[in-house]
């Protein structure tokens, strides 16, 4: 039995495509449309077959949908329910994969109706690369999806979703929505802040060094660039949207990337030593979660 | 032709047992000896066949050697040219792969007689794994070896070396050893820092905290505990023997990061966009630079 008749995506990028390609592989929908503000995006995800049909116009996308699933930059979220809002069917779900969840759910609540379900969710799964081209099926695999449902939301339409997300290869978490922000401030938040900010600092140098680093970048450097190649819309939303973790685990990292400066400095290199064996020991950990 | 007759290698853990497999493969040398403090570490050689001879006596290890690879941590480089110096024969040449050279020159050159050829080398390789079973020959294959002899060496020292590394698969380029421990600095040690320390600000967590970190850790943050999986020892030591850069480098990011911290703080999401794209140019260069 297909679990939705009508799913539809709004905003075919990477997430939102790699979701068409498994919804549509294991055939969770009788029909996929997209919604994508992008004429671009549209037409790709038509010409690459991703869905059943493909329109600018958002709320025509989700009249008749079952499910909708906001796949969007997560500042854009408020938008894009106050316009789907009203032309959502009775008994609709919708859910999100945005890395914030308080400012979702804050941003997209309001412009929804009693009638309609509210799942928020977030799978822990991406690649550097953007837009409906760089999606595929198996990303999901193997990977967290973190759902944060309130205390009101209909238990039957989060299973739903939660049977969606499993579907598609992934395993499903149920968390609260502030714990959620403050985990992912530090697993994912975080390191792209410093991706980003290393990838700047190297960027600004004067040119010839900067080519350097760029032929010499296999000692560490190009798996920076690698995660600072993400999309920036994207990250500038989750960062102005989880400001208060991020602001405090990035000040957290501020003092110790000083204390371990002050160390080197002073040539304490047992202080060094021992900081590094204590952050290897988390690698281990990383591997025997299977997440590595 | 056999380039070398006795090939010995001080220190067979990750690269220099990377380094026996792909001379070894590649024929050339007749003999290939390793030299290692560790009686589990020569053993493990033996039983790999990855060397022909194995000893804790370095002075035995070099004494028959046309070419000394160093492969020990750089601040382990003076103790080991001191105890290695008196027994090399007129005509060697000695070569390392410390991810320092400045420091490894000042250590390494006054245990050596004139006679003997200092060709100091870096090969821009590596994985987070250690030991001699963490090796393969295919280490190097496409990546940079850099090389730092001053104007006195011998040319015909410096093409055998930088033969050898060429026929692992490496290529080569000469740098002068101030250039090489900048550039590294931004390249390789600044990343590690940043990995350490952001995996052990993470380790410092209250343990709920820290199991979740662990298990949603595939939106970035694995990619940093496994530069942070590295050999402290290692590491350690590249950060005592270069100091200077690296701490300059790790300034610029402090400004860096203190000013994009201020951006969200104060929300100025232009700011944000801007910087994120100037850093998202650089992994196109690093892509097209084929080193992604």
């Amino acid at each position: 039995m297909t679990p939705f008749n009508q799913v539809t995506i709004i905003g075919i990028g990477l997430i939102g495509s790699s979701l068409a390609r498994a919804i549509r592989r294991e055939k969770l929908a009788k029909v996929i449309v997209a919604g994508d503000l992008s004429k671009a995006h549209c037409a790709q995800a038509k010409k690459l077959k991703l869905v059943d049909s493909a329109t600018t116009n958002l709320k025509t996308a989700v009249k008749d949908a079952d499910l909708v699933i906001l796949a969007v930059p997560v500042g854009a979220c408020a938008d894009v329910a106050k316009i789907i809002g009203p032309a959502l069917k009775d008994g609709a779900i919708v859910t999100d994969v945005g890395s914030v969840k308080q400012a979702v759910i804050k941003a997209v609540s309001p412009h929804l109706s009693k009638k309609v379900h509210f799942v928020p969710g977030h799978p822990i799964a991406g690649t550097e690369h953007s837009g409906p081209a760089a999606g595929f099926a198996d990303l999901f695999k193997g990977r967290w999806t973190i759902l944060t449902p309130d205390k009101q939301c209909k238990p039957t339409a989060v299973k739903k979703v939660a049977d969606l997300w499993k579907r598609c290869g992934s395993k499903v978490e149920i968390m609260d929505a502030k714990r959620h922000d403050h985990v992912l401030a530090i697993t994912s938040h975080l390191p792209h802040l410093i991706a980003f900010t290393i990838v700047g600092t190297a960027a600004d140098l004067e040119s010839d060094t900067k080519s350097d680093v760029i032929k010499y970048s296999a000692g560490g450097f190009r798996d920076f660039t690698r995660i600072a190649g993400s999309d920036p819309t994207m990250w500038r939303d989750i960062f102005l949207h989880n400001r208060e973790a991020v602001l405090d685990i990035a000040q957290r990292l501020t003092e110790d990337l000083t204390a371990l400066q002050r160390a080197i400095r002073r040539g304490e290199s047992n202080t060094l030593f021992d900081r590094f064996t204590h952050a290897r020991g988390v690698r281990k950990s990383v591997i025997d979660a299977k997440q590595a």
